[in-house]
């Protein structure tokens, strides 16, 4: 009799009792727990499980590893590369239950969670103690998932990504033992870095279930500045001359011409359609005044063509509001598709050289592809906007992301700044890692013998 | 004939035509290769290889691979653990001579460096540029070691450890295959973070060969405040305020009571002998003019009861002659002593408590054991005076190192801030990890099988 019951049913019974109506085979539960955000067919599991504790979390992976079922973490499912589909089954850990703000020590700048809780949601706690955490993307993601695949945002260029930002982790690891990683002290010497292991594993080596995350101040004062210029080469110039000026820099944003065309459409505006940056500075109110007159002097005398400046926060904001359309105004170029977003990452002083090498290979396709970027970081993305069902704009935009990645690697930057590789950027893993991807499969096969944690993702092994 | 010949022999003959008069096994250069900056014992290697380049440290691996003889990786011996110890004999791999900048990237603030290049020959070849690398320890040591250390400083506060400022390695693994891990990138999100994976391995994984390192801009100007306060935990809150403002610290360094005595007694001054502080801030002018004023607001409410404010670098320069005897001044307590310099790391917070607690334990020793520390990082030295040949005085020693690296954990803190584990701190790193311990075990017999790379550092297999 019991030869016929199936790895995964063996596990879902044994999970039943423990998860009773948390456990779903539902089919608009198994839907809504694909990578919907993503450019890739989505791709459902075979059950759901709401985990509510690193206990938990531990006896769903114990069952899974002895029986050889997949499991994939999933947090807000906002990631964009597929990292949340189940091209091979078994059973989606959703782990938005653990939402749990856990500690926040004001006097040590550090907190720790849950990895369910929403970036949007410890900013909110945070509010009156004069911290936040600086992690600032543009999805309502979780902490657990931002660290899965590294996340970074427009103020990565001041406080760091994920990468800076986590000091110590709780993980179950693919058996079902449960470690913790790292601590509150600011720095250690005691062993191996077993935090930046899993910070960007994509879940495949185990779960994050709890993170110790360094904190920021509320900065007293700050000021915003956009402007344009006639070429992305001269924008570029004066962004590095003001992170070498070391200039109270907080965000330092980009977009291309094809970007700002779009936004005037979507905004009903007439921004100047050449390349624009956005720059914040934050600090002490004497400093900020200081550094806004040095980065106006410097930027004018980059040949910026156009300036706006402010310095109150509802000017600032509104400044800002402009940035943060150019999603929603990329998308408005062919609405109901959502894109291809790209995610190349090189040393700043190559940006024109990326920037205008793919601009070329862009030319000679249809496709739309508007440009906006962290370029203090020098990470950029451009939405490709094909539409999936047309084979020949699926063509045009895959060549496209390949040529793009191939420059980049050229010009000795990384396929992806943030999004991470899920299924989306395998492919080119072998171009930019040679040797090393070998050790990282090593890895893969020492930590996770079965192949259990969210199987297909990073590389193939 | 051959069964006679022993696996180091077989391997010091295929190296002897390869090295010539790089390969030693006189006493005296083994000698020179042991931790003679350490409290532990030295233990000199069988042989001791100068290399120059990364195909002759994979040749060495590839032939201590497949003969199972034990590589000791060597930078400028000093470590302070015993790590460049050889307690299993094998061949020393002296890593000084691969000592070129090999580029310098001015406008994205970064360079690569081979593994041998001394810190300050680093930042004596960056002059010119404007930009310096400010990860400042006390000793000559190479940018490889320190790597493998993980390493930090006086400044970490302001711009983090070796763990954040490493952008990339080339790293040769034990069995002598050659990879490349990170980039030049500032951000990835490209699969598994393998950088910090040797960052703080102490050559117990492979051999770190080539360095990506971030640089920064050398600011503007600098003021350094330096005050007494009556007890540890006014200055430590002073500190926490401090950080929590935002100013633009630069380094905070803390001596005890007893700490400035020997500093008195050594350099005949009149100090307060009394908790002290040095604090610098650095940046714009305008911007250290600013915080100079709210930091000495601040510290005067804190309680200082004495400060000396220096904004002149001559000035300045003098403050920081006083810091930076200490240890000098310390070791004159004993003549010929070098002592057990203690390392715990604690959440800032938790500073008064970690230093009054071991403060009780070292009374009930005939110890002097004066205090210094990097106080933004949470991180503090005591120089446990003991003579290693007196059986009590090393027993009241080790027992409190060992006390105050249990209070440290108890609070939330490391066994180790910047000194690394080597074969010093082997034994707690069971209380400071955990079943972590467990999967730092298995990576290491993953990725090292042979058991070659530094064995018996950190942990026993």
């Amino acid at each position: 009799m019991t030869q016929h019951t199936s790895p995964l049913d063996t596990v879902l019974s044994a999970l039943s009792p423990i998860f009773g109506d948390r456990l779903s085979t539902e089919r608009a539960i198994r839907d809504q727990h694909t990578a919907v955000e993503s450019w890739l067919t989505p791709a459902a599991p075979d059950a759901v499980v709401m985990a509510r504790s690193t206990d938990e979390v531990a006896a769903v992976l114990k069952l899974c590893h002895a029986h050889g079922v997949p499991v994939v973490p999933f947090g807000a499912g906002s990631s964009m590369e597929g990292q949340v589909n189940a091209p091979h089954g078994g059973i989606c850990l959703d782990l938005s239950p653990m939402d749990k703000v856990l500690s926040v020590n004001a006097e040590d700048m550090d907190c720790t969670v849950q990895c369910g809780v929403i970036r949007q949601r410890l900013n909110e706690d945070l509010r009156a103690s004069g911290l936040f955490f600086p992690v600032d993307l543009g999805a309502h993601a979780t902490l657990g998932g931002m660290a899965a695949t590294r996340a970074s945002g427009t103020t990565t260029v001041r406080y760091g990504s994920m990468r800076e930002l986590v000091l110590g982790l709780t993980v179950v690891l693919p058996d079902g033992r449960v470690i913790k990683t790292g601590g509150r002290a600011r720095k250690s010497s005691a062993g191996y870095d077993l935090t930046h292991l899993f910070v960007g594993a994509e879940g495949t080596l185990g779960v994050i279930t709890e993170l110790t995350l360094r904190l920021a101040g509320i900065p007293e004062a700050s000021s915003t500045l956009m402007c344009s210029f006639d070429d992305i080469g001269a924008a570029t110039a004066a962004v590095v001359t003001a992170l070498q000026f070391g200039l109270c820099l907080n965000r330092i944003e980009l977009a291309d011409a094809v970007q700002m065309a779009a936004i005037n459409a979507y905004g009903k505006s007439d921004l100047p359609e050449a390349p624009t940056l956005w720059i914040e500075l934050a600090g002490s109110g004497s400093t900020v005044a200081h550094d806004s007159e040095v980065l106006r002097d410097l930027i004018r005398d980059a040949g910026a063509t156009g300036m706006e400046h402010a310095s109150d926060p509802e000017a600032a904001s509104a400044l800002w509001r402009i940035r943060h359309s150019a999603l929603y105004a990329s998308r408005a170029l062919r609405p109901g598709i959502k894109g291809l977003s790209t995610d190349v990452c090189v040393p700043v002083s190559a940006l024109p050289a990326c920037i205008e090498g793919i601009g070329k290979v862009v030319e000679t396709t249809s496709l739309k592809a508007p440009l906006i970027g962290h370029v203090g970081d020098g990470n950029f993305h451009m939405v490709l906007l094909f539409d999936p069902e047309n084979p020949e704009e699926t063509a045009e935009g895959r060549r496209v992301n390949a040529a793009l990645i191939e420059l980049a690697l050229s010009l000795g930057g990384t396929s992806t700044g943030e999004h991470g590789v899920g299924l989306g950027k395998k492919a080119y893993m072998e171009a930019e890692h040679g040797t090393a991807l070998d050790l990282m499969r090593q890895l893969k096969r020492c930590i996770d013998p079965a192949n259990i944690m969210n199987p297909g993702k990073i590389f193939d092994l």
